[in-house]
């Protein structure tokens, strides 16, 4: 059922099963979005297979990181993805609830906090307990949680970095504000040059004062369906640590 | 000091004053993207000299236009504009506050308000007894003055159009979601295509469920300086009454 997956990065590996839930685009643009310093300590929230860690991990020298994962399944896969890189030193998975963050982790001393959370209201969900859709819907827990979360674990002036859909952007604002994670840098992500954009990131900072820079969209393909430059660019960053 | 300028739309003229503060580009993007509906009532906060009840009267045929301006010798010109295009009897301008607009209008009755509001903070303004920098600055009243008169005056699910800046993205979302004027399209626009936005326009709806629609930008201009299609198309639109 599991296979090996090369990240086409520095010779990482990730396990995965393609009957549950395989990373996506998203977690890939999310983690070349993220800025590093040296020695930054970073947690991801609901981290899956460990994908945006061992990205992150291969993208810097002297970061460390913590993934916290729910489902035990998935958690066990993204711990033996840790050993298979050779990364225990520097990536640690956690078992457990998001909601229960603040009891699991230090508060208010992390760098940067990490997450792609599940896109979907639970509303109308036909199977909540299996293990894809506790991945893409809300069921376990919701934006609010993560944004809390977030808030929690992070120092003043640490870096909230986030993936999600266009059409939440009001709940994100709205609850970012409220959690003290003021939004600070907007990227619209379109499919193509004449879609309405489908994902964007955003970056927030805890207890910054306001003022929100939107860069441009980012494309992702050209019209022959290749990628843009810029995503290639994006993806074939070396080393995140500034 | 005054001069007449044709609006290019079935013979409509403005009256405005070089010397003080002429329309621009912005209030012709937001009267281009108000959706009305037959016999809408409309009031337009902070009018100036009338620009978008005067473009959306002559973009419609049955809806009837309230504008509101502080501005002494601005709201004058402004009634002279309805005066001389005969619109007396489809617009009223109205000196006045935006912030006692619940006591100089009907609350909860209108159908559509728009607002191209000051964008910037009032803070470290040279002169602000100026006409120009009361349009252009917070200083007679902030967005959430406009936000909260916007709701007032509208009735459940009437609509809230407003032209601003990206970078108070944030503000314009909290606010709205606090004052029950919830945001259901949004439309970034970019000058040109390789070019992050610099402005937005944001449709709301009193009382709606929560929805983001996020539409493709709007390029304004092609990189040869020229118009681009879709920015024509937009202006060149005969008929908002659908």
């Amino acid at each position: 059922m599991e296979r090996v997956d090369d990240l086409q990065l520095k010779g990482l590996k990730i396990i995965q099963n393609p009957k549950g839930f395989c990373f996506g685009i998203d977690a890939v643009l999310l983690a070349n979005h993220v800025k590093l310093k040296p020695a930054d300590r970073v947690v991801d929230l609901g981290t899956g297979t460990g994908i945006i860690p061992l990205l992150l991990a291969g993208k810097s020298r002297t970061c460390t990181f913590q993934g916290l994962e729910l489902q035990e399944a998935v958690c066990n896969m993204a711990k033996r993805s840790v050993a298979l890189n050779h990364l225990q030193e520097r990536i640690e998975i956690l078992q457990g609830d998001i909601k229960g963050a603040a009891d699991l982790f230090p508060k208010s001393v992390y760098d940067v906090v990490t997450a792609n959370p599940p896109y979907m209201h639970s509303k109308g969900l036909i199977n909540p307990g299996d293990a894809k859709a506790v991945s893409r819907h809300e069921v376990a827990c919701d934006l609010e949680d993560v944004v809390r979360a977030a808030s929690l674990l992070l120092r003043t002036h640490g870096r909230f970095y986030m993936i999600h859909r266009p059409n939440r952007m009001v709940d994100i604002m709205y609850l970012m504000r409220k959690f003290s994670l003021e939004p600070k840098v907007l990227t619209m992500i379109q499919p193509k040059r004449d879609k309405a954009p489908n994902l964007l990131i955003v970056e927030g900072k805890k207890g910054a004062k306001v003022e929100l820079k939107i860069n441009r969209p980012l494309i992702i393909y050209e019209d022959d369906g290749t990628y843009t430059k810029e995503t290639l660019a994006l993806y074939h960053q070396e080393d995140l640590e500034g």
